[in-house]
């Protein structure tokens, strides 16, 4: 992956960003991310798939091959989760130099009720058969990388597919399936980065190998140097966000809030265990304080948090930082990678207080 | 207005950037655009706005004022018209040296089906009283310009406000309008650029002098330097958009083509009249062919339009050109302005032909 040291995005880059967007920060308020709000990063094209002539096909080492149709997969046991999710290239810019890709800051995320049948069920019918190692999940979106032509692929193992969470997915906050999200069908593995989270899926085989496709074992991968093997990444490490208080200027979204009693709010997840501490600082790290929790909507979703603060006039750079039931807390720098990965170093907001603010 | 002239893209930029989105051009493929889809351009913060203590407030120089909920807009007669917006901006990154602001390359566009009820009826319940020479529509939106605390704010002339097609818009594509279009209520203008359909409207005021709003003389005017009175922008003028044929590559977005026949498609607007002509031309504007026209879904929208090509090895420069029933045709060169508006130059998109391509 080619680097960029000057600290600016390039016109390939900018095409990246013009068609793949974050969370604009406020929506953070919602405890379900309303529709077009939720993050997209689309590798190649959005397909459009005809719903009526969709197969979803089952294959390789089962007992038996399985081509069902929406109707067909509509009809099995349905099972919503609300499930957070998260680009793992999000915070891509902290990094120095940084990875060429799509630029993220800090706002690839999103919430939403997917609603779907497990895939446990799919894979019971079909039979896996010994031997079977991994399973394979095959997107309808292609293009190149160098050169070469990828479709987009994916592997769990077994006892990750299995997972009661894990689902096919037809349906997003109650609404047939967006085409940019997936339609007519896509996998959601709750936990992981949204690259677990196959779209537009129409094939699923059982294989006897390690897949090393070009999403498993290149992109998505942790390695300092491009001969390193690399580490493929999986479970989404926290993060907290909060919402920029104040209003932005338009230009450089630098932030003006009036002095007096603010009650900060934002939103905090991880794969890797229940989110069980955010802190808050209001002097960019050096002193922290506990922020008050609420209940997540399911063991997938985000945890809503609030602070109270008197804001005092003067510059202040607001921070978050959360910490998860298993021992894993948001670093104050970032951890340079050469994919521009998982980069969850605290945020930062700056933001003017000033005596007074007529709006 | 500052001036970039390095041909990259600022980190504050790259904030605008991941927040605002384009229509991903293979999206064309929709008569309606998909929600989530349709380009966003948020000036400052999406309010979040409770709908049941929503009110729109009818003042200044009328008969009698009015006070309308959510629930007595949507009593009135309600219409739905399906109309194309594009931003003012949109085309800024082909400027050389570029308006710094909101990065669009070509995709701020889309196209939905709005619902609402005619302002008109409104207008003349309230009962505009002689004097008043312009209608000012206030946002819920505000945030600062270089310091100032600004409201989103624009006007129209009693003749534009009063024409039929001008909605308050509360539905959009069949469904309740989404945070980041405007809920509960906005302003929908056909033919104009967006920066007309007022968003998160909550107050309509009859004035007797020429509004002179940031948003009104300061941004969204053509001048060519700061001193320049500058001229209002109004209606769209045509542009038409292909959808890229082809897989892209990931990063650069590049094109890969198979050889052979191929149907070439897009969409075409203009906001000045009747789309009548669209050509295309493979080898960068040297030679043109008329494309075939579909009607429109309305007076509003954008045309469909195709054309057939016989693909051959090697590298092409697809473009295509509209024309209006105006006599308004989109130009080869942009024309530069302080602002960065209304680059309409015609699109260019560069296709690798290859004798064979399996996908």
């Amino acid at each position: 992956m080619a680097l960029d040291h000057t600290g600016t995005i390039s016109p390939a880059e900018l095409r990246l960003a013009a068609r793949n967007h974050g969370l604009p920060l406020e929506a953070l308020a919602y405890d379900v991310t309303p529709a077009g709000l939720h993050y997209l990063l689309t590798h190649y094209d959005i397909p459009v798939v005809d719903p009526a002539s969709f197969r979803l096909r089952v294959g390789g080492l089962v007992g038996r091959e399985l081509s069902l149709s929406l109707d067909e997969l509509r009809a099995r046991p349905a099972v919503t989760h609300v499930v957070t999710l998260e680009c793992a290239g999000n915070g891509r810019t902290g990094l120095s130099p940084r990875p060429v890709g799509q630029p993220w800051v800090v706002e690839a995320v999103g919430t939403a009720e997917w609603t779907g049948t497990p895939l446990r069920g799919v894979l019971e019918e079909a039979g896996v058969v010994d031997g079977a190692i991994e399973v394979l999940f095959g997107g309808l979106d292609t293009g190149t990388e160098d050169g070469e032509i990828v479709r987009y692929e994916r592997s769990l193992s077994p006892a990750d597919a299995h997972r009661d969470e894990v689902l096919l997915v037809y349906a997003m906050n109650g609404q047939p399936l967006l085409p940019q999200h997936g339609a007519p069908l896509r996998l959601v593995v709750p936990g992981w980065y949204g690259m677990a989270s196959v779209k537009w899926l129409d094939r699923i085989t059982l294989i006897d190998y390690e897949f090393g496709g070009h999403h498993q074992r290149e992109s998505y991968c942790l390695r300092q140097a491009p001969e390193d093997e690399g580490v493929p990444l999986s479970r989404m490490q926290p993060r907290s966000l909060l919402i920029p208080p104040g209003i932005p200027d338009s230009g450089s979204r630098e932030r003006t809030l009036a002095a007096g009693p603010v009650t900060v709010r934002g939103r905090a997840w991880s794969g890797r265990g229940k989110i069980v501490r955010v802190e808050v600082s209001i002097d960019g790290g050096a002193s922290w304080s506990d922020a008050r929790l609420a209940p997540a909507a399911s063991d997938y979703a985000w945890r809503a948090w609030e602070w109270d603060w008197d804001a005092q006039p003067g510059e202040h750079e607001l921070c978050c930082r959360a910490g998860d039931a298993a021992g894993n807390v948001q670093p104050l720098e970032p951890t340079w990678n050469l994919g521009g990965y998982i980069n969850n170093e605290v945020q930062r907001v700056p933001v003017t207080v000033v005596s007074q603010l007529d709006v």
